[in-house]
């Protein structure tokens, strides 16, 4: 038999950020979706702005995405499986705990039809008006099939994530908890700590605050009821991280206070080892590169003109820091490019009048 | 009687980064600079930079800055206060622990002349090719004094620090050391944690990587040989927060293992109020910033074009970073605004075609 081919209905549940970019991005392609959501006012948003339809009784969806937040999953998932006779997936950020909760509620049957999956995009926006056709576009999805999943429903799963401009990456349910306990929660709670630190220090002390514990804390101002049922729902793979981290700090820790360098520079080391192994740009193995900074008059305007001779150049540009200024009106502007292209970049940039330096 | 004004020559002992980079900043405002390296190709690198001229046997500095490695600090203050009659500052990470060092080996004139700083700026490269005049434009400088430094030995410092283009900030010496173990050094060694522990992860699992992961441990790729003797100058304060955050921990790890949320979302909360606290940009109170996401053909120019026409709406843009994409030429920007402009940023960049998502 030919694998199906995702034509639609797609039902949506749950017309919040995720659920409704999904139905932009879908009708995007010209499939119909279908919406619903216990809030009436979220769904007449979604449906105004283009998401798709209000889903009425008794519709015959071929796959429902449940879209709901982590605490409601599993309920909405049984739902879709017993309602309709369509392949259902979630969009949730874990994957074993609601499948372990949706196995021991549905049939064998039920359960064939049912295959997870997780987008890695999002916002610190929430809600249909902060959604968009393009939230996916070249990001990874995850799709997280258990071994009793029906091959066509894992086929329509993948397709959905492609049809909404994601990259679909296969991963087991439980090897995806423990891949996002390391690259996702547990970076959000140590962000956390280091920067609930802070509400206890002196304020002139955060006046020597740079670049480093802004990048380190950023995402420590996402929202905390969200990441509250992230992290409860996926204790186990983070307790276990977790864990691992405290015995490098009691490690670390006893190492400061006796002056023992050689142990602080081994964890120094390893850290220096991680930041390597994250993949580079595009997927492809990390490349190594370098970074120039420049100043730039701190309105608008100025950036432009150094992107544009930056570009003029012909050296991309794979990330920018724009540097926070204590005391005056000009910014610091941190360029990084592939480490072979740095010097090429700062003699064309000082040609055309910029200061800058490595 | 007058403050004296700071009219050169300045004595740079260490030519590497920052000492070189201090040359260049004093000779671009005229004053005559002397360097010392024990290392001859240093010295005769910056000084054929321009960052000042070898200093000869017996000449007669009016301040000597020491730029040499944390662990060679209190030796090259001590030889400076003995062998001029010039005011000594040091451009180290840490203040307390030399101090106390140099305290101990000199004579109370001698010591009077002594006032450490510290300058909020660097690379994480290193060597006197890296050096720049603009290294500390805009950048605060700590200046911090003990008790029995004499005025006109801090006046001269924190002029300095002012002709090289920076912000000087007055700080206690173990005032100063416990701001930057919590604004830097303590994140930094988080960072390290948090990296060191994608060591251990199948690459597979690194797939997942988002930009969160990657700015919570882009610090962790510096120098772990210089940070190994900032760690250890510091240990007390560093050692005193990294239990704090333990503690922290502890509570936070029995929280998950068994499931309390009010306690997970308490530790969540407080890392949104410190996320917070940390000042804006030009050292003003922070300011509500919103972001605003955009898709970029990843190649030379495009980048420019939409800086262009985010200039031409007028709306300043804060910081931006560019997403890592793993499978498509196409990169997702982050705009960041003032919270109450980012609806027109969007209204306007939508009107020039392109397509945005907050």
């Amino acid at each position: 038999m030919a694998a199906p081919r995702l034509v639609g209905p797609v039902l949506v549940v749950g017309a919040g950020l995720l659920g409704t970019s999904i139905g932009l991005a879908l009708r995007r392609k010209g499939l119909p979706v279908l919406l619903r959501d216990v809030v009436p006012q979220n769904l007449s948003i979604a449906s105004g702005l283009g998401a798709g339809d209000a889903a009425e009784r008794g519709s015959r969806p071929q796959v429902v995405v449940v879209a709901v937040p982590p605490d409601h999953l599993a309920d909405e998932i049984v739902h879709a499986l017993r309602e309709t006779d369509a392949v259902v997936t979630d969009v949730g950020s874990v994957k074993s705990a609601p499948l372990r909760e949706v196995s021991g509620r549905v049939t064998a049957d039920q359960l064939a039809r049912y295959v997870g999956s997780h987008p890695m995009a999002g916002s610190e926006r929430s809600g249909p008006l902060a959604a968009s056709a393009s939230l996916f576009d070249g990001r990874p999805w995850a799709v997280t099939p258990h071994p009793e999943a029906a091959p066509e429903a894992v086929g329509l799963v993948t397709e959905l994530a492609t049809l909404c401009g994601a990259t679909a990456l296969p991963f087991a349910p439980d090897e995806h908890d423990r891949a996002v306990a390391r690259t996702s929660h547990v970076p959000h709670l140590f962000a956390a700590l280091v920067a609930g630190r802070l509400t206890d220090a002196p304020g002139t002390h955060l006046a020597l605050s740079g670049q480093g514990v802004r990048d380190v804390t950023r995402i420590a101002a996402g929202d905390p009821a969200l990441w509250q049922q992230i992290i409860t729902a996926n204790s186990d793979a983070v307790a276990e991280l977790l864990t691992a981290v405290r015995a490098d700090l009691d490690d670390l820790l006893s190492a400061v206070r006796s002056g023992r360098r050689a142990e602080i520079g081994r964890l120094l080391d390893q850290g220096v080892a991680g930041t390597a192994a994250i993949p580079g740009k595009h997927g492809g193995p990390a490349k190594p590169v370098g970074a120039l900074f420049v100043a730039v008059p701190d309105h608008p305007g100025e950036l432009a003109r150094l992107l544009a001779d930056t570009g003029a150049s012909g050296v991309n540009v794979e990330d920018l820091h724009i540097d926070h200024d204590p005391g005056r009106p000009v910014g610091l502007v941190e360029l990084t490019v592939a480490d072979d292209r740095v010097e090429e970049l700062q003699r064309s940039l000082e040609e055309r009048g910029w200061t800058t330096h490595r």
